[in-house]
């Protein structure tokens, strides 16, 4: 029997076409806040005996958390079989270890959290850093996926000439694989990072490159700092503007807008969060897992 | 040993009111936002073997759980030998059970999440309702805290020939006890609610308290709709414009703005969340438990 997807609000236009990608009954729910800022659940789909999905994305996860747990809590109290949170963007993986003593490693903390209340974790291109996989922090079966390929497969369909450019050394490999799938070159530049909105790029020769299109690919445009420091390094070369490949859209206070207005072709980022530049659908990704 | 007292964000001027009545350290600890919403936390006090408590009132829950949560946690993993939430304002005590089917019965859900992170709990008139105690809902130990002495201490300070009137027939135990302590006759008024913020009133006769100071309690202010309703009405019989006094001063969306418009003498609350209409200082009361 298929599973029903459920939405959490924000996220109705994608677990919509998760559904209709795997003909599976989207689920019936009614999340509001009352006047003082509580949140009231109400499930109205038949859930007993079914296997759940719940979709919600994590950007700005510290005002979603509740509504995810009570609803997560409300759908098995009506004694559903399971539930699987699909969470295309998974925050919290950054604070992977203690850097100055007291500090909170809040990565394990929140994984802990969810690993409490939902039964199995679907996310795309998680943050790892400094973990090898997710089992490190999450006590419940992970499904990790990943958007190279079709990142790779639109930069063959759209950009004619594309040199690869990843942000730093933990991109390479990462960078390797898709470039190797679109059939193009790639560089990794060198990336300091002196704060949380700070950062430098030490820039090898790109000279033999010249007439090919810059693709600068992320995993998270959060503060953007990085691209609009390349994207300014790329303006002296004369090279054609940029195209800027993120997964995970976070664009933080006007990052995206900055990023723009940095002398970029064009922004493109996977529908992991949904924002004005998503291009690259993740649908089909997900639905072949469930 | 006393415990060092934390204030979470928002809760700075009561934790420093408490630790400055016991003698006690204020905790230093660094919690800020990344750019992308999530929060970073660093403890810089030594709690390694202490007592912790941390001052958060949870009126607008949502937000706050998230860092409540990552501060107890990593306040433990730095060898704390307990942590006790001190939370003035309990949210999520309304929906304490299945008023339609389909409903999450949040007030257990958010329960059993507080429950598994702080060791004890003291809070200040919570809405129980329909439950007896707290431990039906909390694993932890609890101790609630009321404040029916200072608020009946306050009306004999402040208001002359006081005449009680109490909401609904839920407060009337509540009220009588305040009454009882301040010399002062009470009325149960009936309440209907027809809705989150639509409610109308049933009023006895009042003839006899015609020069009295009619003073409306009530535990929580959140949309200010039965006060004002009631305060309507007692304009019509001519008393003097009457006092309001609650313990909690949620008051969502404008309902302070509409209050204060209706025609009401005084809007007065304890500094259970921190509000312009805060008179009755619940600082001892905290401070003598611990």
């Amino acid at each position: 029997m298929k599973p029903i997807i459920f939405a959490l609000p924000g996220n109705e236009s994608l677990a919509k076409n998760i559904a209709n990608a795997i003909h599976a009954e989207e689920g019936q729910v009614i999340i509001r806040e009352f006047p003082d800022g509580e949140t009231y659940i109400r499930v109205l789909s038949d859930v007993k005996n079914r296997k759940i999905v719940l979709v919600c994305t994590l950007i700005d996860p510290n005002k979603k958390m509740l509504p995810l747990y009570f609803l997560s809590k409300t759908i098995k109290s009506l004694g559903a079989m399971s539930v699987c949170l699909v969470t295309p963007y998974l925050s919290y993986m950054r604070q992977d270890k203690v850097f100055i003593s007291g500090e909170g490693v809040t990565s394990e903390y929140f994984a802990s959290l969810i690993s409490g209340f939902v039964d199995k974790l679907i996310t795309i291109d998680p943050h790892l850093h400094r973990r090898k996989n997710m089992n490190e922090i999450y006590t419940i079966p992970s499904e990790i996926l990943h958007t190279s390929l079709l990142i790779s497969s639109y930069i063959r369909k759209h950009i004619k000439d594309p040199i690869l450019i990843g942000p730093d050394v933990e991109s390479k490999q990462w960078v390797s694989v898709i470039a190797e799938k679109a059939n193009a070159p790639f560089i990794i530049l060198e990336k300091t990072r002196h704060g949380d909105k700070n950062v430098s790029v030490t820039f090898p020769s790109i000279e033999k490159f010249k007439d090919h299109t810059p693709v600068l690919v992320d995993d998270i445009i959060s503060t953007a700092r990085t691209m609009i420091e390349t994207v300014k390094h790329l303006k002296k070369t004369n090279m054609k503007p940029p195209v800027c490949i993120g997964v995970h859209a976070v664009f933080s206070d006007n990052s995206y807008e900055s990023l723009k207005d940095s002398g970029v072709g064009q922004i493109i980022t996977c529908n992991t969060i949904e924002h004005e530049s998503n291009k690259i659908d993740i649908t089909k990704l997900i639905a072949k897992k469930l």
